[in-house]
């Protein structure tokens, strides 16, 4: 059985990582979504919120659960028992950064493999700072993120 | 009549905001160029310095105004009666973030467009940030910026 | 009056050009879309088809003329009296080509100022060629091109 | 079962290639390598050879299949039953055209998702034409192509 | 006599910065290896302790010096009598940065020529962030860093 | 002494080339400059008038010397007891390809180094294509081709 990480801030999640769930939960067996938790950024939602909203937006895909981590995210996929990383892709400069990632994830620890998914074109643009950009201004954030999560990010996020 | 907006940070104009400017008057009827007024980031000039040191630096373009603005790009587009967005271009990495802001924006209010234009190469190099490091270290900027605001910008930066 | 040169190969027009044609009409004057006359390409279809499709295609936009040309593309603006002219991003490698162009250009007559335009983010990975190797094996090409050109691409195109 | 296609001219294959086809074997049941059928393109090995080449490289790997294919990926794929493309990725160039060529193939048939698998740091300047050229001028191509086919090479290229 | 600079931040030094390093005194008569002291930045180890570490890991090289300096990387090269400044690349975006400083520099002194030497692939993906990040969750650093202050940055870091 | 060889097609030389030579000369004691003869390639100039054009700009450079070679690169800065390729940078798209290749010269023989110069801004737009792309249609090419070789290239040129 083939179980992948999905790592991520998923601050807050967007329909792009919707979109990328939902073509990896079609590709591997189990699809583990897991929060970073990273003391050095100021997130808008705690990790607590952001597993709730992840929980919300999956909950009728039946291969896909809800985790959280810290420190090395090789060491955490150790734990998970899986040997599989997956990350979406966009643009040029994700491309760049993953790659680095990634090649420093295969030194610590060889037998993890990275594999790339592409998102739907139509959330090529989307992050979320985007989000986060738009809902400080009160934009309107249609489209952007899941329906099942819209006025949960409205209604909890920090002023 | 064609009304577009030029919206940055200025922090301080430089020799390719300018240029950028120049070519946008000449082929649209109005050019406004507006300050973004953005608490997150500190600052060298305040948003009336920079308002002062555009309306120095185009006094004499006619079809040139200089205002002020902050909230979403698209909602002040709207309140100026505008729907042309100009942005400058210079390197790859412009390319993707004026790309992601340009898709953002159209996402939010479709019938806004933006429209790139290309600096002089000789400006390809130079950016605000450029500009206040070297003034932060007693360089010159000659060259940097335009001749109109080389002063002001030496005798108002803070410390 | 803004008259604006969009030049191509429209070897066929596609739905990412349509795109951009719709969206220089909005924000220009009168658009000039003028096929290049490539004669060391081999083309698909002539010169004559490939403007007989975009006047299929732009019938219906009344500030839109369909025409032609060969030699550098700053004698033919001059020609025609426009001194912008238009052209379509879509990705890094895109930029880079047409910047090198819109450069070349503007050394060639300083005057002439190139336009960029974003193309939808549904037709960011559509160009000609992708239209032609999927003609080419029978593929279906349902929203890549305009409708109305649809069967004059299948009939027409050369063995 | 997750079936994949591994798709490629391979012309000959170098140890870019054998190191994704480790690399996917080891993620997914089955891989088809697959040596496309180019008649546009004059190869400087025959798909027989290539596909002989293949072989040699891969018969120790238990769960890899070669073979060959013409006419669209895409259809080809629903041929042998997968719904998956591997891909590898090692540099930004190859980043924007496989991104073209996997959302072409997303737009024709949306239900086969492309992944993409990044090659070890060592073969990330290798490719087939980098072989074909040094071959072209006798020098040495160690560490370039699996040892099992490197004397094959040397003997079958066309002159 | 070619005297050359090869300025950075090297918190900590890297195998990549070494590489470079070996590099450099390779074609140039003279390194000067020169830490920059960036007020703005907090850094993991001091300037003080970065220089200990360059001379534990160069000190086999004879025509290497280390040093450190503050302000404008031109005004610095000058006191030192050199001319030329040596930069790393690995990849794209260190590639538009390093332009970007060159051209600054050359704006700033004609007369100082920046040179970019390619590190070793299997470095491409090191930095001294990366090392940071591996440090802070204690993940093994071997391969990463030079032997010789392996011990040297796990002892000396900051908490 | 420092012997370092610039290769290139030089069809025609520019005055990106040109800007380049004179760099590289005031760094390194003695620039070979080669022409490549490509067989595969179609060339405008002959190997011979290409040595000619590029003797009439470096004839005031002392430490210039022109030749041609053909083959591996790497075989012929072994014959001319050189280890050091000088290549200019411009853009990104040369940027990947001149890493490839500086790479794959560095597998075929380690001890070669490939140094990388930036050409003036001025010169980022200019290639040998692009001269030849205006001549062909009669524009005018002051500014691109150093003025020693302007009516050289005017009057030898193939129709």
């Amino acid at each position: 059985m083939k179980r992948v990480i999905y790592p991520g801030s998923f601050d807050p999640p967007t329909n792009g990582h919707l979109d990328i769930i939902k073509r990896a939960s079609s590709v591997f067996d189990k699809v583990i979504v897991s929060v970073l938790q990273n003391p050095g950024k100021k997130p808008m939602f705690s990790v607590h919120e952001r597993k709730e909203m992840l929980e919300m937006i999956t909950k009728e895909i039946s291969n896909v659960e809800v985790d959280d981590f810290d420190g090395l995210l090789v060491d955490y996929v150790r734990t998970k028992k899986a040997n599989i990383v997956i990350k979406g892709l966009r643009a040029i400069s994700d491309f760049e950064n993953e790659m680095q990632m990634a090649l420093t994830n295969r030194k610590l620890t060889p037998d993890i493999e990275t594999v790339f998914m592409m998102t739907n074109y139509r959330y090529s643009f989307l992050s979320s700072s985007i989000v986060k950009e738009v809902v400080k201004f009160d934009g309107c954030i249609d489209g952007m993120v899941p329906e099942a999560i819209h006025d949960y990010i409205l209604n909890n996020r920090l002023e």
